[in-house]
């Protein structure tokens, strides 16, 4: 089980950034977006928005004690895993992370403006996604991707409204009624 | 030679997301970004700021009539792939795309909002990262990581004045002193 807790969000500040992260947790694999800092109700239905209309499984929430989330995922023998510009070289750790995938919870921390200093401790790994600046939103992704070999490239979800095919030309935009449409309509 | 076009920037909305793009960009190895739609004199000073802290070569422009620039990059045999989530597979294109990669200039093409339908067709690839709404700055990473099979990840760049090493949990930064200073202090 692959989550994502998002730290220190500011409400208009990080409206957009925030939202294409969780959108990435989603199209990438996770399950879950924890978002810390300012609690945003119009991001949390935003997100979910799109997962009633694209499918799931994924869901997020707004946590104020992050501490106790680091600290219960630990204490179920889970695995964090900081992504920082900072951090050790993606492909020295790679293999050694995705030896948990299939067996233990991990817990994927990105963060917004400066990350508190005991997240580096707390961390099993932290990982930089090259150690360039560039965004959280490309290095959940490109992490997400390489965790998954690719595979997420192609992966498909549950109970959608609306379904993308691929095209080389134009939009292949496929609506599928969903069930309380069809409760609706009968 | 690897170039980005940010199609549709609108000042305030696009920012943060416009800014991410650029730093993607350069940190994946493309050497440019045009930006159209708005012009945004605070985003291009701050993306140049970082290419002089962390090195290039990259730049980033402004450009008000992209279609010239699209028309003037056929005519010299460039190749340019579209990133959407309309697109096909990028698996399936990847060796095809990868093919020109040392030998043709290749513009690559993000949109911000809705993109104008011309660009599918004048585009030599529509290419979608997943079929899944997320992000552009995402789309932007995972494709360049995969066109170069993970060889961005340990890029260096040219006359940096600040540079990050590797670090399993500590910050790593070395302060390097820019030509400018040495001239200065000599």
């Amino acid at each position: 089980m692959l989550t994502v807790l998002r730290l220190g969000h500011r409400v208009h500040r990080d409206f957009r950034i925030t939202t294409h992260c969780g959108l990435v947790a989603r199209a990438f694999g996770a399950t879950k977006m924890w978002i810390t800092g300012d609690y945003d109700k119009k991001l949390i239905s935003n997100l979910r928005e799109v997962v009633l209309r694209f499918g799931g499984p994924f869901d997020v929430d707004y946590i104020k004690d992050w501490k106790n989330l680091i600290k219960s995922h630990k204490e179920s023998k889970g695995v964090i895993v900081h992504l920082t510009m900072y951090g050790q070289r993606l492909l020295s750790a790679l293999n050694d992370i995705r030896d948990y995938l299939d067996q233990t919870p991990i817990l994927i921390i990105i963060g917004a403006g400066k990350v508190p200093g005991e997240i580096y401790g707390q961390a099993d790994f932290n990982i930089s996604v090259t150690n360039q600046p560039h965004s959280e939103i490309s290095a959940l992704a490109v992490f997400l991707d390489r965790l998954h070999e690719g595979k997420e490239l192609d992966k498909t979800f549950n109970n959608s409204q609306t379904k993308i095919h691929p095209s080389i030309r134009s939009k292949h935009v496929e609506h599928l009624n969903p069930t309380h449409n069809n409760r609706n309509s009968s």
